[in-house]
């Protein structure tokens, strides 16, 4: 049995956010409210910027039946940020404040949920602390639909952005093909530097083929073999349905979508209008038929109304672990998952080192990527379809989302 | 009661597609194969270009279950087209050949589903088979997300439409807020002509105030205007999310989407990456400032998992509608609904002469934009929201929909 700390708790969000990120925060909150010796919950409003600026939320002011909403609510209730904590050892500043407000608060438990940057703020803090010896435990709660935590089989957020993903591209797929004219259509999924995301719109396939070509950032980008692929199956069916990663780059680095080339894209210019329309202008340029680009931009790590319920509960779950450890003494560690999938799924947290975690990006093994770089093989399938499983308990009104209004008292 | 006309029955369903069409086209099937003298039920591939080419799925092979599935199935199960009938004044070519196929498959009921041009398009077929003295009952099955259908209440299709639309915007919205960085975030909605869709956008602010600003083609569209507002609301508030119909234009007609003028927004590329695109690099230009365009393109029309059930039931009636009306005898009709919203919201189907619909465009009534020409009316908002109510009783397996599959078996 752990020491009892008694204390207040601080929870903040920080990084993009997810379609279930409030769904751990809620997980942290309802433990720790009902926990004896956390004296006071705290919301830290966008981010570690809330605790450095003195503006923490009262999580005790608000109603139980809005926090509860919390469970499908999509995005950072509470504000996020993308703040960098500088080295401790050039620029004490930041810590100082910190340390600070957690003794005028009388802090002793703190949280934080987010990627990987949000994992190298929380390690950092943590760390600082022990070294001044204030008794503080601190614990990360992952989140990102980017699914490039390391350490943990998989990130909460990352099940339901990839069912809104294949639910979408199995939809768009419908669509694309009632014309006995051809079409080609280009989908752009988030994922800057890991194809977790994009490889989603594999599981698109497994109810109906809809999905005929998959490019990951994790393999190098060739505009001549994408052309020649495209051209193939546009040959063969007379549609033809890609998904492609933000990310995408030359073998020299460079982003497809940021390429100014003109020689070849022919526009010159960056930025506009993102990769799937331009992938779009240049198949069509390319080849004379009809193209049509969708981004599926913010709507797929904010799209709650086609969460997870796999990915709720365990986000909830992340959050809950976080404050137990706590309670039992753990410290410097973040939640993780340990899953097996041989006799069923099965779920389980893990605590892992943050130093370990800070700062790692983990992506699509190589050897779940075919050959020719355009396509998934079934160890993704199995490993990603689990995570997708069940219904969002979202509660409509008037035929909408009803989701949580926090009072917002400040402390 | 009408006199007993045996025969068979051709269902086909032309331009775009939408998330309930399939509703109507099993509206009028189950009805049409519960008929007794409905001696076979014929599915056009194509459209009208099934029927010209002689390329008619018999739908009496499908199984039960897999044609229950139509009810949440988006897109035009039975493939669609957008040929335009010439006039058989001027060319007889087509109409001759249709007559040809209807009395090679004893065709005596005939069901075209879809919006303006298809009305159009079954108002000639009607006219044409009246002409010639060949007994033949036509009816048209009203369908567009756009809503522009004259003479009737509203159209299948809209309401679930809408509905992903408002849902999108809220959604969107929250995840556009978190940072205490601002954000201008465009919304690109569909609509060429009529605002509909785009005017969808003010039912988010039903639960919570998130859509600032909404632009539709019935004004005129004016940058500086435009501009202007942005401005006001990203210094009120810090954030501000704009909806924009695509078909939005200038005072001399000239669509927003297509201006050349490189005075105007810099890029004098017309049609890369679209409206919101252009826009939301026009503001950040002027005001140098963060922004985002989103353009919901295919997934407003096509998100069956996010289907208002009124839309879904409404659809189906349609379809049922005129079957029935068929069987009594009535012909050279569209289906159209007659609603009322005083004490409750009742939706009754009423029968429009093809010839008043055909090529009329109903747009969203000056009185219901407010006089700025940057919001909506509360009127429109009780209009839409009977609409999107109820959830889409969609099967999912895998956690993914489970959409009907035909056996497409060819006459």
């Amino acid at each position: 049995m752990a020491e009892t700390l008694k204390g207040a708790l601080i929870i903040g969000q920080s990084g993009g956010p997810t379609a279930v990120i409030n769904a751990s925060a809620y997980g942290v909150i309802r433990t720790a409210l009902d926990a004896d010796c956390i004296t006071k919950v705290y919301g830290a409003h966008y981010g570690i910027k809330g605790v450095l600026e003195d503006r923490l939320y009262v999580m005790d002011e608000e109603d139980r039946e809005d926090l509860d909403k919390l469970m499908y609510t999509p995005s950072s209730a509470l504000g996020s940020c993308r703040y960098k904590m500088k080295d401790p050892n050039e620029d004490e500043t930041d810590y100082k404040r910190i340390l600070e407000i957690f003794k005028k608060y009388d802090v002793r438990y703190f949280c934080y949920n987010g990627g990987n940057d949000s994992m190298d703020t929380c390690n950092k803090i943590s760390k600082y602390m022990k070294k001044v010896g204030y008794d503080c435990r601190v614990m990360g709660v992952p989140k990102t639909i980017d699914n490039d935590l390391y350490g943990t089989d998989h990130c909460p957020g990352y099940g339901s952005a990839a069912k809104y993903i294949a639910t979408s591209v199995m939809e768009v797929a419908r669509d694309t093909v009632v014309y006995d004219t051809g079409v080609v259509t280009i989908i752009e999924c988030m994922g800057r530097h890991a194809g977790w995301l994009t490889a989603a719109a594999a599981l698109a396939n497994l109810r109906e083929h809809c999905c005929d070509l998959i490019y990951l950032p994790e393999r190098d980008f060739d505009m001549d073999s994408f052309l020649a692929d495209i051209e193939r199956v546009y040959k063969a069916k007379g549609n033809c349905i890609v998904a492609v990663s933000e990310g995408v780059h030359y073998a020299d680095g460079t982003f497809v979508s940021e390429a100014k080339t003109s020689g070849t894209d022919g526009f010159g210019h960056a930025q506009l209008g993102g990769l799937a329309a331009r992938l779009a202008g240049i198949v069509k340029a390319k080849m004379g038929i009809k193209t049509r680009g969708i981004e599926l931009s913010l709507l797929q790590r904010c799209a709650a109304h086609c969460a997870s319920k796999t990915d709720i509960d365990e986000a909830y779950m992340a959050g809950k672990a976080a404050v137990e450890a706590m309670l039992n003494g753990v410290t410097d560690k973040m939640v993780g998952f340990d899953c097996s999938r041989d006799n069923g799924y099965v779920c389980r947290e893990k605590l892992i080192d943050l130093s370990e975690v800070a700062n790692y990006e983990n992506k699509v093994p190589q050897e779940w990527i075919n050959e020719a770089g355009n396509d998934i093989t079934s160890d993704f399938i199995n490993y990603a379809l689990p995570l997708i499983q069940g219904e969002t308990p979202m509660v409509k009104k008037d035929g909408l989302p009803d989701f949580a209004r926090l009072k917002r008292v400040f402390a």
